[in-house]
């Protein structure tokens, strides 16, 4: 029997990161990346990607340590809104409006299980290019970087968490959002979730906290048009000092096209591409990775990187 | 005020196509595009794109001439096309179920103003790939060919209409799709546009029928992993003796990397790749592109060819 | 009855170009296609192609028009210098010795019979990246820059000539090249010709000047390492308000991918890519195109350009 | 003191590969590769690599074992050819002429210390393509094939020897080729020597031979256009169930982009592409890695995988 998908978060719209290195970390995201600064505001720099339609993409903020901080997901519409904000205040996880962030109105704000806080929203300033950044073609935010990794967009964002059962029903109940992909260890235990809010293979990962640690973050990861781009960002980080964790390879999981790398802060980033790969059918079916299967490594069979499974931000003690 | 967007159809299922030589257009579709033939019937051949997870993708069947058959649209689930049903029959457009289509279930009918034949559905069987074209990953429908194009997926129908406005109307109410772009020229007349059902920035697309004719093609497009499929593509169409029109290029309009040719029964075939472009603002403002803007060509500068204001499948006499 | 290949010269090291505008050519040629400046002298601003092994790739100097001055060619050695200098004064187009040049020790001046000036050397200086462009890998010369077309080196150069016999005579005899592919006309008339001096498929090109000018010029072409830096281009020329004029396609003759635009000064520059082709035969047979070849257009159909035999620099009067 | 480079040898020809596995191995070089058989003979297939100029490319010899036989070396003309054989003969490393080779006209067999038989020859049958295989355009040897990785032509060949040093001085004295890069553990022993014939890089290459065997392959290296090829050929492999050794990557030696692969017969074919990389400076200065910069490992970060220091062909005991 299907049930019909309700749709009420069209996407996630952007994510706030931690730095104890700011000023690295936002040249690394200017010019290996090819973002652009977009506001500044107390400790935060925001960071634009050059075809968001939203005032910013990356709020990056000056801390004592690394780590993630909100994740914001628009509403499909002001009634879908609504709707989510009652089924997370039914479930007891919200955590009250707030409306202080930059080009953004009214924020419902809330918490998964792990404590990763999402930030729900239907209002947002449309990103106004300054001069300099006026694109040529009118159906582009903004001119083309032509610089680093010349990424487009977020892409999604990958979670570490002790419970990742109980993130997976919040992510599927409260956002409403359908799992894709998975992994099923031989215990029977799920040790990673690939979720989607759109038409994209998927929006938000949550994978198993070895460390027990609360509110981690795996990887942040920016969309680029083409493979290229990665192979060019991987010399762009060679060059300028950036640790490479691992790629560019292809995943098996998703398919995506990867490049990992450290930015100066700590926090992994990745870069992917997903080729013309979109999950179109209402109906998926839910695919699921054994134990075996895993070990098989990535798709071009290199074996998945150690640090993988023990580096996320922030460090825990 | 915003309204609610209605998704109550998913993507764009297949096509048919009609072709005055069968055999030709199968090899063009197998060797140059990279598809498989996954069934036969009467005088039609089906072929599918190695990662549809529906039993095909294109229907070609011989006829006296070239041309578009139906158009089928997925639904998002058996609720939502009850409505589209209503919906359209309230419009006095429906043409009744049939059950006639090798892996679908029962499918409604109904024609846009211009007469194009559109089948929605539901049920749908599942493409099941015979044991040579199993492939290695499990999460992706078929084999992956490398040969020619290696075309992923059907992307999008171009249709050309006599009365655009008509057309658009019916896509809009009855079919619920967003129009995302649009031509207007000087007179007020819009001239084309571009309507999507899904997170892709276009399926549908309805422009107007310089020789006033009915239910005519201008084309179908497949969309690639990477412009580099497209820019070999070139090639193999180049060494096949297939016609290439105009590209590769980019689109100012959606800013599609494309390329155009015809197939050996005249339709006119696009090979497409939009990069990282989504268009996942819930609330996108349709772009205007005015008769000034049009008049400069494509993205890169290129003339838009005069064959693309001529040639339409099947000819008119 | 095969005669063996003398190769006195090596590849052509640089080459001088005069622009009106020097403040945006010098812009456009780091900004887009990633060149870096390496020293300045009078009304010179030197820029270096990040994989250049020699002090500078390009001399930009400020004129009243544009137009190319001298191409600088790196003989195989000293006693190669000394033959090639023998054979052109035997030919009576010697034009003495000079030291004047950044980074370069005594260059022996010639000209071609229509007047474009050469300049032979063998002693050249290295070139030494300052820190912020060290290479992260010894084997290279300066730092990737991740910046617009990423332009490796110079590839070649093509010139317009009144007469191309004699041109083409003066490159066989007096520089040793070999000619690889040639355009005759019905008439008999060769209209191009390209000669090699390296296992490159071409670095020296003539083709017949409409205007009857002396010492023009057609075009300059740098290398990138792949199509997709070409792409990428056209982007990033759009972007910056550069005039494209034709491209991006695949030449039939050479098969060379190529982007032409005019840099600010007016004058042509075109981004190429040959893939992995190379003419390792030693006994090449020259390869003519006739006049019902051309007009078939570029490899993928692409018609050429008019402008192609109306725009060469210095414009003539 | 510069000495001037003598350039005898033009270009590795084609190489006789032995396997014990023949139809499988046949499959892999035309379906995987996109390689075309251009003759029979005894126990051997002849295969083509669509833009190679000469008769064929890989002469594939069924046997009981892996391993390479006769790597063929193209003379730049009839009295270079001379002077080779004078210079190996005056070495006592000449194995006397043979004529019993597709294609060839007399051709000089030698031996390097190590035992790898080389023939080198002038004489050499254009390639002729059939009808099936006729290309578009005339400079070009055959028809694209738009299959698997497209490698265009036979890049290099990398040898295992006992004794490397030895093996190097007979590739720069008797085959007067120039080294370009090696790596010198620090002990002093050079552990690894690449050589160029030509403009390329590199041609052949020696690394040490664990085993201590004889006349041993490491690799052989296959040329295409584009990093993408690498890229499609790999999930080409994934999906033919040929072994990824290792790759895609970017090694720091050479910067070559590669992909290894396990033919069916054993043998490790690399998918190489070297970009607009050449070494065209006639003095270029011998690069040298010390094992401490080895140890880094690829140009990404990637850990050279240890089977790369276990695996050659054929197998020691």
């Amino acid at each position: 029997m299907h049930t019909e998908r309700v749709r009420d978060l069209a996407h996630v719209g952007s994510v706030q990161l931690f730095t104890p290195s700011p000023e690295e970390s936002l040249r690394f995201f200017v010019d290996c990346l090819g973002m652009s600064e977009s506001g500044r505001r107390g400790e935060s720099v925001y960071l634009h990607a050059w075809d968001d339609y939203e005032r910013f993409t990356l709020k990056l903020t000056a801390a004592a340590t690394s780590g993630i901080g909100r994740t914001y997901l628009r509403a499909t519409g002001p009634e879908a809104l609504k709707r989510r904000v009652a089924e997370v205040e039914r479930a007891g996880l919200g955590r009250g409006w707030t409306e202080d962030e930059l080009g953004l109105g009214p924020v419902f704000l809330c918490g998964d299980p792990d404590g990763h806080e999402f930030g729900l929203y239907w209002e947002t300033e449309r990103y106004v290019p300054p001069p300099e950044q006026r694109p040529a073609l009118k159906n582009q935010a903004a001119r083309f970087p032509g610089r680093g990794a010349n990424v487009r967009r977020l892409d999604h964002i990958n979670y570490l968490a002790a419970d990742v059962d109980a993130c997976s029903r919040f992510t599927a109940e409260q956002l409403c959002a359908r799992a894709t992909e998975q992994i099923r260890l031989d215990s029977g235990r799920v040790s990673g979730i690939w979720y989607t809010l759109s038409d994209k293979s998927y929006d938000l990962v949550y994978v198993h906290d070895w460390a027990e640690g609360r509110g981690r973050l795996h990887h942040i990861a920016f969309a680029t048009d083409t493979r290229e781009d990665i192979l060019r960002a991987a010399d762009v980080c060679l060059e300028a000092g950036i640790h490479i964790e691992t790629g560019p390879h292809k995943h098996a999981v998703q398919q995506t096209f990867f490049l990992y790398v450290y930015e100066p802060g700590g926090n992994r980033i990745e870069l992917c591409n997903a080729g013309a790969r979109l999950v179109l059918a209402p109906d998926w079916e839910l695919i699921t990775w054994t134990e075996a299967e895993r070990a098989k490594g990535q798709a071009w069979g290199l074996r998945t990187i150690e640090s993988f499974h023990t580096h996320g931000t922030p460090s825990t003690p």
